[in-house]
């Protein structure tokens, strides 16, 4: 039973041109954070991310949300998950702030994500084995799908979850050993040529395969210059996803790489 | 000059139904209200509205955009008024609640409804009459028109406001007396049948000629039961406008009445 809500506003300047994009020159990468403690003492933790400013109201916007789970238990909450968080989306004050943007979107991110975590101490398991327990039906009920309904019916969606079970076995080797990664930091944009060429022999000195790097200079050039030297470095095999400035968080997940920089690269 | 800043968050449990649709049973009509206060001791006030849980998270974000204001002349800020808005929802950190959404939409309502009204009362002018002094060119610069620039220049928002100057004056007769309204609260959702009849006798003896009323109920019956009460008690010139339950501030706006009432009304 959650008999412990609390939120924390974690921000840290990092500086130097770090995580720096076309528009956000100068972030401070901050993490609203949500602890959900139950009486046996476990406690989940829940992140979302923004860049600053503002971070203090997603946590207060979460533990809004999260107080509605004082007293509950993890595992009766996650047996109907994909209800409770449509419900507290719609929370009739509330929502007129959202519902499904901004504040409300990430301070939801960081509740789910404290139930998530919680849900898997509580059973003593990673929450990829724990994921791979549940049954097509049982992960379905984790999910809103509200905002699909016009194209999937739950009853779809088991039948999407149900249809790959087939390889599964061969699948969960994979997350034995995990996913390849790609790294994220070899080209912020304010880095300097320099900065980026180091960073590049780093990671692939460290085995990495793919690579991302922020565009969106006014000067385009600047951006095919600095595409130019990570091909150089990675060689022609490496996989390099060029980002121009994202102007929100949806935009920044759907974005593609702009034609122009795919073409050259 | 702008020497004081200050928030409000002004809420009112107006109960009894009032208020209501289909999804917001119990609303607290909220407004977080940003003060702006010059040396001359002159105070533009704006509003946004909630339903009131989150209102002061609007307050804080109004209270950190407004704090860019402090110290600087009304009218340098409206003779730019467009890219100061724009400016403000671009901040670097704070966008990423939004940039044009919930919480940051709201809290810029606030803080440049406050401009307006700062603006009006320091040429001592009703806001209409201060418009309608401005060229079109001065217009065009109070707005922030980047969400359009795909589709409208600058130059073409300019000409829009500049056509109709020929009609001007007998617009001008019409602002003096002011535009006929409407009735917005013959038919809350949680009306009775009863009260809705009584509203709208109300509305009709007050001089009214159109309203609106509440629909979005599980069963149609009730949605039409009262839309024929209105029709009813109001007469066949009366203008009706049902309107179905809003999943947010801009749906609100944009939502046209459902084919099914707009036929049989």
């Amino acid at each position: 039973m959650i008999t412990r809500i609390s939120t924390r506003d974690a921000r840290y300047p990092i500086g130097s041109g770090h995580g720096s994009d076309a528009i956000h020159k100068d972030p401070v990468y901050s993490y609203a954070v949500t602890l959900l403690t139950d009486d046996k003492g476990l406690t989940g933790s829940g992140l979302a991310f923004t860049l600053g400013e503002g971070n203090d109201l997603v946590c207060r916007a979460a533990e809004f949300y999260a107080s509605r789970l004082q007293g509950r238990c993890i595992e009766e909450i996650m047996a109907d998950f994909g209800a409770l968080q449509k419900e507290m989306a719609d929370e009739q004050q509330f929502r007129w702030l959202g519902p499904h943007k901004g504040v409300v979107q990430l301070a939801l991110a960081s509740v789910t994500n404290a139930c998530w975590d919680l849900w898997a101490k509580t059973r003593g398991l990673p929450l990829w084995e724990l994921l791979l327990d549940l049954t097509p039906e049982q992960i379905a009920a984790t999910l809103d799908l509200s905002y699909l309904e016009d194209v999937l019916s739950r009853g779809q969606a088991v039948e999407l979850l149900a249809r790959p079970a087939a390889s599964r076995t061969t699948r969960e080797g994979v997350l034995t050993k995990g996913y390849p990664g790609y790294d994220t930091s070899v080209g912020w944009f304010n880095y300097s040529d320099e900065q980026v060429r180091d960073n590049c022999k780093r990671a692939m000195d460290a085995g990495f395969t793919a690579m991302k790097l922020k565009v969106g200079s006014k000067d385009p050039e600047r951006d095919l210059r600095r595409a130019r030297i990570v091909r150089e470095v990675a060689g022609p095999e490496a996989r390099i996803t060029p980002i121009s400035p994202p102007s929100g968080p949806t935009q920044w997940l759907f974005q593609g790489p702009p034609a122009e920089s795919k073409l050259l690269l």
